[in-house]
């Protein structure tokens, strides 16, 4: 079977051109809106949306389309976003639709393939494509004040480093709770590479591409000393900052103290959003300016960075999600850009922030977005920079740890491959 | 002379507390709003302000900061914002103010110090960080049609190897401009880890430290053919992008081809603003999904990112910037998240931000915002990768270039370092 359409003047005064198939499909091309609709008859809800730019823009054909390197051939260049199909063609025998274009093009699309790209029916008729990023999961649930604390996911060196599917899980963890522990990795400070290879590679910052950490006699910041530390976030003196950091314990503290402390910043965003509105609106605009000024062996360095504390991924439909926590009383700079009449309320809304991420909020059980772990030699932690604020206990004696930064977009991508490889999770 | 408030009751019922030293200097507690303000009898404009929070948190003593590393010590965890001044003492002998704070520490506070942190006496008050970045310079004014379009300044290799200076005048420029060519650099690709490690680091991706790109028998993308590309921006698909990169050409086309060009994005952004304001909201609201998928060595990747095409930096009091453009038609991904009443506008803006860079747009004189050169063997172009895009002619036969990346953050700080070492710019 197969029905076309014929020749179009557009705009004509025809708003639709209707074409049934034999299994009750009826195609229709809207004109004025630029769009191809494909129903059936038997399930109403179920109308897949094409827009003529999007079917030209997406042609399939190999001079259009790269297929073994996936990517688009067709330039923008040569591409004429108000293009007009001349026919549309069904074929049931080849089951796909055939579109002529008015730039002389003619374009076939596999059914299945347009059941999977299709816009939805819904409102907004949008297409879904898989998250970027999955979703992170709070450590607590500021709506739930009796939940428990969670305890993080502990993996074997070995399991990570030998098994894909081990791999995958971790990062997995890595990203929805933001904290995983890795057992038993040895305390040579080649492991930190090792794992950052196996993950993707280590982001070299001016530390270099790995760091050592342990209290020293002429500290170059806090972390360089013995003492208890605030909580933070690493780098906030940058914009283009890694989110990713591995930190190995290889020599422990004897004594009592030493322990790590990782909170939660989103679900700390999310107590203040719940509680203090106004502080929330300042913490979610209010620029803070980082610089770290220094020396490393002969370079010197003066990095200097602005970022709301609590960053949003805003879209233009009013959805909008946490992205990045920004927060380092350290580095926070001396000269803010502020109104002054504003700055009593955000340093009320950076010490609400610090107090919930501290527990120190008595309104709350807000003792539930922090956690507290004593690494011992050999141990790391694998955690998200951009969401996660960490610190130590005081300590006395030696310690030392070895860290490394990575890129969310690198472990990411390494997650998606293994999904692939794995074939676990969305097939696209 | 030294004149103290003594202890005062807060909050009381007087708003303000006057003291009046020897060279008509007054200075005035607001304990409601929580300011210091200091202000001579004979400037009556040039009142400095000081936020009680902002005083204590900035305390210069040894325990709160330290000098050597000028990083703050006092600790988030033991700062109350809401501390009183129990008393404030001027010594015009010491030139210094002295705060006694009812946490029980006290702080002095050099005049000449405050004089360059102090809050304004404009409207909003704000203290004037400089700018984390200077502000670029576009290549083509769209207020002024006929203004000629500039043209790339030229620094020889050996002379920003050796000369500090000419380094950092390099750096200005591709700060203000996006683009410097760097002449007579040989061919070597060890060049560019070179010139890399000049300006800070290479920093790496999933092409490695550095990269080479030709026309090659299988192209991963069309940049390893020998076609004419479309303009656009590298590494679209990550959220972690280096802002910076370095082309350096090592063969160049003998025939005709192969120029490079090169079009600032924010000039076509600003003339979009101008003539298409609709179309201008799309292009900085819309998410646009880029994705690229291969294998290189033995390691897959699926990098995935979306970002508006034309980036903003909004600030909460409605000034704004340009911050980045991303544009690569190749990797736009075929999914997108686009409203289906919106898809054939977004495609309409798509393609006019694509005119205005070709120079296609007749309705001004747009040409200006792209200009094109055929790089010399051993010439490498130095770019801002988050402005500029970028694109080459067809050309045939062999030709080959070796590019990196760096990080704005470390070029910057490179810049400001070397400002400092030279005595050039603002000291802060």
């Amino acid at each position: 079977t197969m029905l076309r359409f014929g020749h179009m003047a557009l705009p004509g005064p025809l708003k639709r051109f209707f074409c049934s198939i034999a299994n009750a499909t009826t195609v229709l091309l809207n004109p004025t809106e630029r769009v191809i609709t494909i129903k059936n008859a038997t399930n109403e809800d179920k109308k897949m949306h094409f827009p003529l730019a999007w079917l030209r823009d997406n042609c399939p054909c190999p001079v259009c389309y790269s297929a073994s390197s996936e990517l688009r051939n067709l330039k923008m260049m040569d591409f004429c976003p108000r293009v007009n199909a001349v026919s549309v063609q069904m074929s049931e025998q080849s089951e796909s639709m055939t579109v002529s274009w008015d730039d002389g093009h003619s374009s076939s699309y596999r059914l299945e393939w347009l059941r999977a790209v299709a816009f939805g029916a819904d409102t907004a008729g949008r297409q879904r494509p898989p998250l970027t990023r999955n979703r992170p999961v709070l450590w607590c649930d500021a709506s739930k004040a009796t939940a428990p604390i969670w305890q993080p996911k502990k993996v074997r060196f070995e399991h990570i480093m030998k098994s894909d599917a081990e791999l995958l899980l971790t990062l997995l963890e890595l990203e929805e709770r933001g904290l995983v522990l890795i057992e038993d990795c040895g305390v040579d400070s080649e492991v930190v590479k090792n794992i950052c290879k196996r993950l993707s590679f280590p982001r070299t910052t001016h530390y270099g591409e790995t760091f050592e950490m342990r209290a020293e006699a002429k500290p170059r910041n806090l972390g360089y000393t013995s003492d208890r530390l605030d909580f933070h976030t690493d780098l906030p003196y940058m914009h283009e900052q890694p989110g990713v950091q591995a930190l190995l314990c290889q020599v422990q503290a004897s004594g009592p103290g030493g322990d790590s402390l990782f909170a939660d910043g989103f679900s700390a965003a999310e107590h203040i959003r719940r509680s203090r509105p106004d502080l929330f609106r300042l913490l979610t605009t209010v620029p803070v300016r980082f610089r770290d000024r220094g020396q490393l062996a002969d370079r010197r360095f003066d990095l200097v960075a602005t970022h709301a504390t609590i960053e949003l991924d805003c879209q233009p439909d009013g959805e909008w999600c946490y992205r990045r926590v920004h927060f380092s009383n350290q580095q926070r700079d001396l000269l803010q850009a502020w109104p002054l009449a504003d700055v009593q309320l955000i340093y009320d809304a950076l010490k609400a922030f610090n107090d919930v991420i501290e527990g120190r909020d008595i309104s709350s059980d807000s003792s539930k977005v922090q956690l507290q772990v004593k690494l011992r030699s050999g141990e790391m932690a694998l955690f998200d920079n951009s969401r996660l604020l960490h610190s130590r206990t005081g300590f006395s004696g030696e310690r030392q740890l070895a860290g490394a930064y990575l890129l969310w977009d690198e472990v990411l991508s390494r997650r998606r491959t293994l999904e692939s490889q794995l074939q676990i999770g969305r097939q696209d």
